[in-house]
């Protein structure tokens, strides 16, 4: 293990456990709170579950004698340089000098987890575990042999006090009261204002009978009784009022509580729980529709953003892998909250063997691979790479051995080809989307093979995807389509094109400028090819698009599809949006008349859109150490927001006469056209020729362009 | 999933779960209550843990309506015909016809299990199961596709009714008192006559102050309150007097119980712990030594039959696979409870992916095919090895890609060889033994991949073993030492002859007749060779001489060994013997004082040597469909006993001028040689020349021979 990307700074003790195993256990937790109309709803997938074993360690050099209070959740023993305490002590005296200190515990239950807490020794992530014990190498004769095992670094996230057990997290929450409430006989409905999430408290609860709590994310849903999608029943035998939280958390705006005459009610209000990350990144500029889109996408990321990035909080509440990587990078614009994207990426990768496709989706399986590759990108964490190298390595195993014989991936027993929502399309053959995906995910495991340090694993990796690349060009570019079509069937291309695979090669520069304008008017602009209707391709399509400069045009598109819910009052952004349907019309999908959800991680996208596309901001080396800010109104007078880096975030004030912008995490290059020559007092700008000027942004320091766009 | 092998009965309702999921969260329970000195000792190996996510389902073709009872650990849905019921029912109604019922079960905590009782439905091992659900294969566009999951039937047990709950098992127990008391001054000696196992129970308990349990399997032990290896402390704070009965139950005949001057006691007794199982065979001769070997080694036996088999009851209390692997065979001469040897089995494997070998030691990896091997030749039982049969080939695959360049097994950073607890025994190069194992671990995956049937690696594991087999004998018979060599180290034969390889050879018929003469003289009776002093090794030296037809000099073998111990008080046989120690020197052990076990599994081999090589039975064809009896008095005057099968028990009375034997299971062989021409009223003997006899023996029936031996 390389464990020099972990400072050891031995100060604040913090709750620790095999890396991956809280985020797993609190993911089965989470996901299998689904429920459809009251019935449990798991999820279809393998889950896994903690390492109920796990051997804690660390060495410590001591200065003086000192105690150390010790916390576990588990059974365990502790051991001083190899010689155990009796009993499971809960102090121990530790004398000066160097010292290693082994806990081991067990629990069935719960995850294994220690708080160890002395003047200088604490419990932190610079601690070792395993799941093996190999100590006894020694008794066989043969020297002790670390490298036997799988020593990693300990897991940890913010459980900073003895009594703050990580096996009871549960998210907070805060009371908020209804926006209006409805009585009828024996009935209340009940409007919050606006989508929302959490717990439904039942004031001055008394009477005999039963209750009913019908949600809805619409008021329509809440009034079905019939069909509205989530349901609670409550036995209600109080001779007193009471208060009454409902046991688990929904998603609604609309709740319409249904009472025998025996019982009596007297308000309904609700518990809101909530992720506590914090907004770093902000929008704003003069087109006041545009900061009504960003408010509600915010909103909307704020509610899918929970114990991890979910796809939706009404029906799903799953952790989705496509659907994650997208909040990903909508949280590198919003929160840049790492600790999330860790915690979904451990939870959708789950532990060894893989006996499926994670979400049993291949290309979601890609997209987990792409995440890691934005990680590190945006966040230059070499740490979770190097700890979760072996998990990656694994699921690689397993796409590579799912290849066909000309070495292209196609459908076999037990794969589901998602790519999108979208009618007739075809999933036979070998789909050029997804060899797309998996040269780009052979691509990850290139960058990070080399980060923990497998060299020969690297340039295997790095064979490999410059072979599918090739093959991707080979196979499925039609020259006189001027496209990648769709897909290969019995050895030949097929006349299909759709927009999947040619976008991605937009913005992953697979296609060289010649190719990307030709598939610019081709395919994405071209309405011959099948419309994507999904916000979740959306994102992609319109990336692409912004990629090849059309912000204007974007922007366009968002005032129509984003706006276009917001005529219709939607407080957060959907799953699916036709602006050809009436009504409620728009609730249904899968077949359900209230299926669809209304608050959908993929519709807060304008939040990833406008901080890299029009503000521009994008690492260009791991971590921000570089990167670019090339700054597009797209038709706007004026803009100004915040992009979140690992150090502070950058500012930008952009109109069509003026730039100001603050540096931030490392060095920047400021990219702009001027119509006149720019002037800058607080740094050089270098003229790049054809009316293009580069400027230099160095950490913390602010500037001010005057320019003419 | 071949399930042809289990029929479908479908008469009593029983608790079922995914097959090895009780075993091994069972395991993980029992093998973490060992304690040193009040300490909690785990195991060093990776442990698993249960799916916690589970389908369990079965199509029925019900009569008429019925009603059908739900017990579930665990949250949980019911489908029938692929709708779910709302919440989670306790009971349903299905309709006359052919329906398919789903229960799926999440349980993070214990073993997702039902328990369905209804007229005809009802749930037992014919169900199916599965950590994963392909139902919505069909929602992708592609054909329900069941061959995608890897599908089990359930596991069971014997938790027959619904409050039964497999989560809260455990093992009984009776009350027994003491067989004398010394008291002292706050204290009390106490003596259980025997060596034994379970919960101290401390009557009468007063006071305010301390109480200590000092645990001896000898009186040298409790009474030393430095050394003992076990002990519990008691806080007592008890105003009226008060029972405490202890929470771990411990191995000792005797117990030191000594408390302060605030404390007092009135007695002692225990609540013996036990496992439900039935004794089958027997044996009795005209030695009276031999009688009594034979009623301490089951005594010794039925200590070690517990959750599992196990090591010894004092210390490891853990499941070792090479200790495991004898107690399977003594098992089969006793209690013939395939239960104990098919959970063992499960608990020792664990789950994939495989990250060491089993208990950590190549050798024991090995033993755990061979307890397989055995278990199919005395029970028959296809379905288990079919259940069983993917994490024999995941386990194959492990030890397959650790041999070295030339194929052989060799240690790896990782691996302890074990082979025998003896001074100087060297694991340099690759060790004789180790390869022998492999052959007939490779011999097993063979049979097994027949009856899976997996054909193509059937032939591929036989071409290994043969392979295998060519190299033992090419590589390390030497033909001046007539034996077998210990090892190959830099790719030269050492000059080292030990016995492992060579005795397992005749047994497992790797030599020919010539070979095996040769290395009875010059390893098995050449008290040149290294000394054998383990009961674990001498049970396949004995087996080997018995082998070779030296009952004789085994019978007396086993009059010193196990009679020398008896001479000394054993109550139960012991981890080890050597008669040159004396008084307290004969519990020390690992460097400990009472390091020793006295009552250890293996230490009870007379149960298997008399009914297999005295009594002579052994199966020829799986689950005794064929067997031979060649009794082989050993210079006893006359001896009788049973032996158990799949069907019945093989009785039989063998004297110098009289055999009678009643047959069961299948087909037998009765042979034995005699001095005249042998009699019987009841069948046909034939003569096989060279004063050779053999007599059919019919299932069922009974049968009287006169001859003279």
């Amino acid at each position: 293990m390389n464990n020099s990307f972990l400072q050891d700074t031995s100060s604040a003790a913090t709750w620790i456990w095999y890396p991956g195993d809280f985020e797993i256990v609190l993911a089965n937790k989470m996901q299998n709170r689904r429920t459809e109309r009251g019935t449990f709803f798991p999820v279809f997938w393998k889950i896994d579950s903690h390492y109920v074993l796990m051997d804690f360690h660390k060495v410590f050099d001591v200065p003086e004698q000192e105690t150390v209070d010790i916390y576990v959740e588990g059974e365990y023993h502790v051991k001083l340089d190899g010689k155990a305490f009796e009993g499971s002590p809960k102090q121990i005296t530790v004398p000066a000098g160097k010292h290693k200190i082994n806990i081991k515990v067990f629990n069935q239950t719960n995850v294994p987890a220690i708080y160890v807490k002395g003047k200088t020794i604490v419990s932190d992530a610079t601690w070792l575990v395993t799941f093996e014990d190999k100590e006894w190498i020694d008794e066989t004769g043969k020297a002790s042999d670390i490298s036997a095992t799988k020593w990693l670094n300990a897991g940890s996230w913010n459980f900073n006090s003895p009594t703050q057990l990580p096996s009871q997290f549960m998210l907070p929450t805060k009371e908020q009261s209804a926006a209006s409430t409805t009585k009828g006989n024996n009935s209340m409905l009940v409007d919050f204002g606006k989508e929302t999430f959490g717990f439904i408290k039942l004031h001055g609860l008394k009477g005999n009978g039963n209750l009913s709590v019908y949600y809805g994310e619409s008021e329509e849903e809440a009034l079905s009784t019939e069909h509205c999608e989530t349901l609670d029943r409550v036995e209600v035998n109080n001779p007193a009022e009471k208060d009454e939280t409902m046991k688990l958390s929904k998603a609604y705006r609309f709740v319409n509580v249904q009472y025998d005459a025996g019982v009596s009610l007297d308000s309904v209000s609700m518990m809101y729980e909530y992720a506590d990350v914090k907004e770093r990144g902000s929008f704003a500029c003069n087109d006041e529709e545009i900061n009504r889109i960003y408010d509600v996408a915010k909103y909307t990321f704020e509610l899918n953003t929970r114990e991890f990035f979910i796809d939706g909080i009404k029906r799903d509440r799953w952790v989705w892998s496509g659907d994650a990587y997208q909040s990903y990078l909508m949280n590198y614009y919003l929160y840049f909250d790492s600790e999330t994207v860790k915690r979904t990426t451990y939870a959708l990768r789950g532990k060894d063997p893989v006996t499926g496709h994670i979400n049993t989706i291949m290309d979601y399986t890609f997209f987990w691979f792409l995440g890691i590759y934005d990680y590190y990108l945006y966040t230059g964490d070499k740490h979770f790479i190097a700890q979760n190298y072996d998990r990656m390595k694994s699921l690689m195993d397993y796409v590579l051995a799912r290849r066909n014989k000309d070495g292209l991936m196609e459908w076999m027993s037990g794969d589901w080809i998602f790519i999108d929502w979208a009618a007739g399309l075809s999933k036979e053959g070998e789909v050029s989307f997804e060899q797309l995906l998996l040269a780009r995910s052979l691509e990850t495991m290139a960058l990070c093979a080399n980060i923990a340090d497998d060299k020969d694993a690297a340039t295997q990796y790095n064979t490999l995807a410059a072979d599918m690349r090739k093959k991707l060009f080979e196979i499925y570019w039609n020259d006189e389509k001027q496209a990648l079509v769709h897909s290969r069937v019995d050895g030949k291309q097929t006349e299909n094109v759709t927009r999947y695979a040619n976008m991605f090669s937009i913005f992953f520069d697979y296609f060289n400028q010649q190719q990307k304008n030709q598939v610019k008017t081709s395919v994405l602009l071209n309405d011959d090819i099948q419309k994507i209707t999904t916000p979740y391709m959306r994102f992609y399509e319109l990336e692409a698009l912004c990629a090849m400069g059309e912000q204007s045009y974007v922007l366009k598109e968002m005032k129509d599809y984003w706006g276009g819910m917001l005529k219709l009052g939607a407080t957060s952004f959907w799953e699916e949006y036709n602006p050809s349907k009436e009504g409620a019309e728009h609730y249904a999908m899968y077949g359900r008349e209230f299926g669809k959800s209304l608050c959908h991680a993929w519709g807060a996208s304008p939040l990833y859109l406008l901080g890299k596309y029009y503000l521009g901001v994008k690492p260009t080396a791991p971590g921000y150490a570089n990167y670019v800010v090339e700054p597009n109104l797209g038709g706007l007078e004026w803009m100004q927001g915040k992009v979140p880096t690992p150090a502070g975030e950058i500012e930008l004030y952009v109109s069509k006469t003026q730039i100001k912008i603050t540096g931030a995490a490392g060095t920047g290059v400021l990219k702009f056209s001027s119509k006149t020559k720019p002037v800058c007092k607080e740094g050089t700008i270098v003229d790049k020729g054809n009316d293009h000027y580069e400027l230099i942004v160095e950490i913390g320091k602010s500037y001010t362009v005057q320019y003419v766009l």
